[in-house]
């Protein structure tokens, strides 16, 4: 492009030469409405044309318009002219078109639509004249001056505000619609002096500056700072540009017979195949979105203008079976004439997504892959948590952030550091009173103790005893699954511990245990005195005897797992987290000492005993301390009590059900190959034991979650039948962020600041962490090609991060019981966008 | 080699026909020994003969010695025989051997040597004739066969030796050498017995049997598991396989006019152009080695048989000259004439490095590139530290491990937890009364508080105040740094926080400081409440006026530096730690606290302020939480701060000397290239507003120290100046290592397990580590060319690491003071190697 020359290139093309795969050249807007222009017939789209994004290019490059842009608008205006058989500017009937930024991807900081352009002091009178409405005229013409000045000259809207504030005030008027013609009149003129005081000029009179103004405008904002930083922020070169589309005005406030909606091609809630959608008669779309009018619904439309609504109706058959999708379109009609002018695939509820993706299918207007393409896997999580029981009333205490979906029930607690944190912050904190322990909300006081509910849905907060209902899962969310299964190649396990949650993930369609935490199964109250016994001791002997008292708790977890999950894989993770984990903290043992000697208790040395291996084994960061193979290491008779544990128990239930339970036994937190080799060996030697063999019975994985792990994942490989990346960790360490600390403190801030998007620990971090995670991968393949590889992070049931695991050839992703079925329309989802 | 077949093979080779390019094929040993025989010729050096790898090889895949192999042996010791004018087992005279295995490294797990074969019931007498000595040929008898029994057949050591214990009880003799011929006949009746009962067999009579036993053994034992660990350890292919080699005993033990000793060619102390070492008249080498007897110096030798210390003399020259270094021998005289057994490198200490450095240049022994490449560059810090005055007789108290050079002094401090680990880990805990708070070393008596002096070098601990000398850099050593800066790419700068330290770096020959570390200026007594003020200010007005009063420290401490370094760089890091380091512990604020409220002290409330702040900071994983970058970007005025201070320190030293300020700054802990983007905005707006422009009186770089940022280097390289590696954090979170954590509690069992021979904090880890650096300077230079790379992690000191960032291409190093002559002489042999 760069050594192409001004003269000869086509700058400006009219909406009826472009089509939907012209993006590139004119933007998602020009494209979209050129595609809607080709489908539904120049008729029903307002007309106008596309200035190109390459314009914009050269624009940039040599700061001024290029060559032959002027005339090429001058031309596509004359054409617009005839076929609208109107002149812009013309003082008796003129015509008025709207300017509107558009690059390939929608993005922020771009500049905001100009409407009603082409009108000044002379053609105001004449549109007063041509629609009989001389108020419609001046609102106009003041809300264009208004849109002008501060958009495409920067007089601040706070000025502009002030002014129709003080005007009201003056004249005592609580609504802009209160205001007569002769205050709009008035403002006007207030604007224009506004914009002489911040430009210097006068407001430009002549239509054709305008445009060219306000072109000029849209091609400065690609530049603006906002702009800049998304596009660095999304990855998205600066050469892209921006087009500018110039259409003609249509009006939906003519009267009786216009009006303004939006119209869904299937019911927006239900997904059910009839349209919905609200409508306002004598009115612009501005006033429908707004709320300032009370609606009517589109069913509505049949009866006050029939013909409209049949055409309507007509239209958004015809735009789904174009688009493949559900629409959502915005609508005007003129004295009785219908114009669409937008349409786009419809934003909808998982239950509707989900009922369009099977009666898509059924009407013969999707296959079943592109069927599934159109649902957006992470709402369905929203169909399977309980919810408040929809036929119950109750009284909303508070509203929060509705922040996920389903609902739940719990005590007040208070956490000083908590709220000093979070007021720190800057966000608000509700008026807690520490020393009584008391909450007020308005007229309620609560207590600590007291129970709440949460709609996560809606956000809101009651002191009612809402009951929840589990939800039923639709057949036809079950056949959207069923075909997911048949479309995917990725498989999906679930994270279980329990064998409940184990049983939920089985009626999710999990296929198996990607991740068991074994540590929490010592976390249980029986179980912590025993746990504390084994750190406590003083010597491998009195350790192991702790750990022979472990041993039947362990088994019978496993045995509850295994049968649960009928010959399904069961990854089993030998103990994670320092020993510490499982001891008080430091300073409350120091405090229990001194009481203790105080009182000259019996139990001082037992706790001067403790105080001393606490210290001992308190780390400054423990995330990079001992554990995992770490700990193995040091006592590798824990985790031989572990795998004696999961030998017997998988014997245990084949010999009561038949069923060979399919064991998996995973090394946490591995860097070198030697610390492999060395636990590998422990772990089947104490198998073979108990007469359980290696390749048989069970065989021997790792986790992958340390960077070092990933670039010799060729020599890990060798004593590892399958990795698993931990890829909580391995954003951890790659990051360098402990996400304890980080979360609360750090990521709001760097959203803020549009340094991240999202938590690198729910979407996976590609350039880093994914690096390392391909990396792996492949060299871990090469040194053996049967390699099995997973993910048991929490990025398993994020659809971002699956398309990617798919992409980088995993075998499966293990995910929480909830997010299983996200997981296989997700994993279904990549497998169709691989094709 | 797959498809050579045995016959035609070539599996033996004489001493006389290899040579020391043969090492692959001969292994280490036997290459080296054939170079002896070619320079000395083969009068000088016992002959004999070595069985090949490739023998091994074969051995090792067929699971039996190669067709061919036992015809070779046969010849070449038909060769042996007639050269040595005896027969092996020859009952009057026989011929005896020596079988070692000899790799092509040396490794641990191999083979023992095996001395005396060719002994039998029959042979020993004629050796006792031969030699006329009847009790040294039953001692080689007996050694022979508790050596063959042991070392090739597996006999037990402990019972070998429960056995000559028991003989010299009974006979109530304490030496070996006290035994009579008698109780070694019996010794040897005794050890036939033990040989039979733990292997079934008789011991082997027969001569060539008991070789071909020995040559299998040392095959096997190249699959032996210390072996095998070894290799896995340190990548060496099993493929390699071992060699074997046999040859003539020679005997020093003859009688007048025999001897043994080691020699070395210049003075092993000093260096001088001295040979120097140690011999014992009538004597085997083992009793040289093994302190029994008192040993002459070998300056003796020119009186006790002139002759051969004269041959000996031309023969350390000789073999200096051609392996070009100072050389450490053993060597034989038996009835007056002179053997060389082996010769090698000899390990020296560093002053005797730098003078044979010096000299053999000045002699024309080796050019300057050669000298410097002599010597190992880590001992030389050895030369700079403090050490005890050498005149100055001490009291030992006690003695510890020889660690570290120079000499140390400071007060006692009890701390429980550190004794408890270290017991914990099985170490010796010296005897400590933690309620007294006393140490009890012998007789002596030690508080709190008391002084202790250390001498590293030795170990040797001492409550004397022995007086501390700094060392003279000898002109010598000065030579050496020179000739090692004409040679090495690599600069070398130094870390350094204060004017002191700069100074002394710049003695040493720093290029500049590669980090000041700016948070060690707040820690002074007198700007920590300052710095407190700061971090509890509760808005940030408050921050920025507690800030102001820091600027002046801040100032008043570049200001030294810049002088310190005269115009040379100055890399200053913005903040790094986590704020909570700079405020007291949680549970010590907590009890103030209490106490106040008890006490109803006017400075609760303050007290309750700081506890606030103290719990809102807490961090469980510091390491990973909220410091560097991220600070910055919570509190840019932080920064800002720092940044005014350097731009007016700059110009008030620019004012004063004349001289501008070389100064770098930089961002540590960057994960995202935003956050530079951003840092470096406020950094440039800062330094504007103080009259500062960025190119001209500073530039901006960041520190790369986490495993994302190598893998975005690029993208972070378009807004930094320069990088500098921290490798130190780099490992922390490549490895997951916390190495607060991890070094006291899992090094030490790592390093014996072998998964790790050192500290990976010591020398880089290539494998992990490494390829982050590789990576980062690749892709970084990719998008900037003239991007400049340094490293500042404590690896910058490491010889090793020397080598490996100076392949990466990095621009310099920077470590810490003493270290600076080590990185230079280390850069030199880097820059050597790579030509």
């Amino acid at each position: 492009m760069e050594g192409s020359t001004a003269v000869g290139t086509q700058y400006v093309y009219d909406f009826s030469e472009g089509s939907a795969d012209m993006r590139e050249l004119l933007g998602g807007k020009g494209a979209n409405v050129a595609e809607m222009t080709r489908i539904l017939g120049a008729e029903r789209v307002p007309a106008g044309f596309t200035i190109t994004t390459e314009a914009c290019v050269q624009y940039m490059r040599d700061g001024a318009e290029p060559d032959g842009l002027d005339a090429q608008v001058d031309q596509a205006l004359a054409r617009l002219e005839e076929r609208a058989g109107k002149r812009l500017g013309d003082p008796d009937d003129p015509l008025l078109v709207s300017v509107r930024s558009g690059a390939r991807e929608s993005m922020p900081g771009m500049l905001d639509t100009v409407l009603n352009l082409g009108l000044n002091n002379d053609s105001v009178r004449g549109l007063a004249r041509a629609t009989g409405n001389e108020r419609f005229a001046w609102d106009s013409y003041r809300r264009f001056v208004q849109m002008f000045g501060n958009v495409v000259r920067g007089v601040p809207g706070e000025r502009i505000e002030e002014e129709i504030a003080g005007l009201k005030a003056r004249r005592g008027v609580e609504l802009d619609t209160d205001l007569r013609v002769e205050d709009l009149r008035e403002l006007v003129t207030t604007f224009g002096s506004l914009y002489r005081e911040q430009t210097g000029e006068d407001f430009p009179q002549e239509p054709r500056e305008q445009l060219r103004q306000a072109i000029r405008a849209v091609f400065d904002s690609w530049n603006g700072e906002r702009a800049v930083q998304y596009r660095r922020l999304n990855r998205i070169p600066d050469e892209w540009g921006t087009a500018v589309n110039v259409q003609q005005m249509v009006f939906g406030n003519k009267g009786e017979t216009s009006g303004s909606g939006v119209a869904f091609s299937r019911d927006e809630v239900t997904g059910a195949a009839e349209p919905s959608g609200d409508f306002l008669v004598n009115a612009q779309g501005e006033d429908v979105v707004s709320g300032v009018r009370n609606t009517q619904e589109l069913a509505e439309l049949a009866r006050v203008m029939p013909d409209a609504h049949a055409e309507l109706l007509e239209i958004l058959r015809t735009l789904e079976r174009h688009y493949g999708d559900m629409q959502d379109t915005e609508f005007t009609i003129e004295d009785g004439r219908l114009y669409l002018l937008q349409t786009r695939s419809a934003k909808r509820p998982a239950q509707a997504a989900v009922r369009f993706a099977v009666d898509a299918v059924e009407e013969g207007l999707l296959d079943k892959a592109q069927a599934v393409a159109t649902i957006d896997a992470a709402s369905l999580e929203a169909l399977l948590h309980p919810t408040f029981d929809p036929d119950v009333d109750y009284k909303v205490l508070s509203k929060g952030v509705a922040a996920s979906p389903g609902a739940a029930k719990g005590e007040i607690v208070f956490r000083a550091g908590d709220a000093v944190a979070a007021a720190e912050e800057g966000r608000e904190v509700i008026d807690i009173d520490l020393a009584e322990g008391t909450l007020r909300v308005g007229d309620t006081v609560l207590h600590a103790g007291d129970r709440i509910a949460i709609n996560g849905t809606t956000g809101d907060v009651t002191v009612d005893e809402v009951p929840l209902i589990d939800p039923e899962m639709t057949e036809q969310f079950r056949t959207v699954l069923r075909w997911s299964d048949d479309l995917r190649r990725l498989g999906v396990r679930t994270n279980a511990d329990t064998p409940g949650d184990a049983r939920r993930a089985r009626d999710f369609g999990a296929e198996g245990i990607g991740l068991c935490r074994t540590e929490h199964m010592f976390m249980a109250a029986d179980r912590q005195p025993k746990m504390r016994a084994m750190i406590m001791a003083g010597t491998e002997e009195e350790r192991r005897a702790a750990l022979n008292k472990l041993l039947p708790h362990q088994q019978e977890d496993f045995e509850g797992l295994f049968e649960a999950m009928e010959g399904l894989p069961v990854t089993i993770r030998l103990l994670d987290p320092p020993l510490h984990e499982f001891l008080p903290h430091h300073h409350e043992v120091k405090q229990e000492v001194e009481r203790a000697r105080i009182e000259q208790a019996d139990d001082l040395p037992e706790l001067e005993r403790t105080l001393e291996r606490v210290s001992q084994l308190a780390e400054t960061n423990p995330m990079l301390g001992t554990r995992g193979a770490r700990l193995g290491i040091l006592y590798p008779e824990i985790f031989e009590m572990q795998v004696v544990a999961v030998v017997r128990a998988a014997r245990a239930v084949r010999e009561r059900t038949g069923q060979a339970p399919h064991v998996e036994i995973m090394v946490p937190l591995i860097d070198y190959e030697q610390e492999l080799e060395f636990l590998r060996g422990r772990i089947v030697a104490a198998a073979a034991r108990e007469g359980a063999r290696e390749g048989e019975d069970f065989t021997v994985g790792t986790m992958i979650e340390l960077p070092r792990a990933c670039f010799v994942a060729d020599r890990i490989a060798r004593h590892a039948d399958f990795f698993s990346f931990g890829t909580n960790d391995l954003t951890q360490t790659a990051l360098g962020f402990s996400r304890d600390d980080i979360e609360g403190k750090i990521l709001a801030k760097y959203i803020d600041r549009r340094i991240l998007d999202r938590s690198p620990f729910e979407t996976i971090d590609r350039p880093g962490v994914g690096w390392l995670v391909r990396l792996a991968a492949w060299v871990g393949r090469e040194a053996r090609p049967d390699l099995k590889l997973g993910i048991c992070g929490e990025h398993g049931g994020d659809p971002d991060s699956i398309q990617f695991f798919s992409d980088a050839g995993l075998d499966y992703v293990s995910c929480s019981p909830y997010r299983v079925p996200v997981a296989r329309v997700a994993a279904a989802q990549a497998a169709i966008r691989a094709e």
